[in-house]
């Protein structure tokens, strides 16, 4: 248990975590989240591998698992910026069965690509799996830019 | 009036216009369109400039609309794939205001990106301006294609 604790204290406070929380608080327009810790707030996209596999995959996802859905690539997105000093335009699409794309591009370079499976199950089962995969799509998109920067640029 | 019915009829014929049909007629499972000619079936695609700006853009985009939406930009990218050879992927987002973006990818390449908007609104006030509309976007991945041929390879 202390370990646990540990374990998210060191994964909230990753570059990628921190970014996500920033995206969260933005959106906190009257300040009713202002007395939460960011483990409070991030809290929300850790499911227990037992629920997680439970959680019916018929129906349209739902709206929460969307909005953290896009939070979170949205965070990917903006540490991508602020890692490249480049823009970057995410398009995301999921059909109603759960499925679906997201796509980071620069200009004329995809720097990131993933395939979306059982969106109605999305999270992580723990903050420090969540900070992991967060800081591995963000390296992975720094990777490809540096590969391809004449198209990165173009 | 025998002006227009000359260039709809070389409107279908064009490559473009004729992968659109095939689209369409791919979806006809029961038959039902047989009878229909291709100029029958491509004109819900034609919509008067006078009509068309009185369609409201409050509210979610009809779903024929967006069928129409979903298959014009289908015959884009395997239009694509035809001219280049090349696996497509296709990627669509529109929100429910009616705005969005489709990009198609190869690889790391985006080979076209179009901002969509008004797609309440969506429509060609002739088929010649669909034909000439999709070739042109055919063209110009193509052209991207070219630019980048390492890219869309790799």
């Amino acid at each position: 248990m202390v370990k646990l604790v540990l374990d998210d204290n060191k994964a909230v406070a990753t570059p990628f975590a921190k970014c996500l929380v920033r995206l969260i608080r933005a959106q906190d327009s009257y300040g009713s989240w202002k007395e939460k810790s960011d483990i409070d707030l991030l809290s929300c996209f850790t499911v227990p591998e037992e629920k997680r596999s439970v959680i019916p995959i018929m129906g349209d996802p739902d709206p929460d698992v969307l909005w953290r859905l896009d939070v979170f690539y949205g965070a990917v997105g903006v540490a991508i910026e602020e890692r490249s000093g480049l823009l970057v335009w995410r398009t995301m699409e999921i059909n109603q069965e759960g499925f679906g794309r997201v796509l980071f591009t620069t200009r004329r370079l995809v720097v990131l690509s993933k395939t979306l499976r059982d969106v109605h199950r999305f999270g992580f089962s723990t903050l420090r799996r969540l900070a992991k995969t967060g800081a591995k799509l963000v390296n992975d998109a720094a990777r490809v830019i540096e590969a391809y920067p004449d198209v990165a640029l173009a």
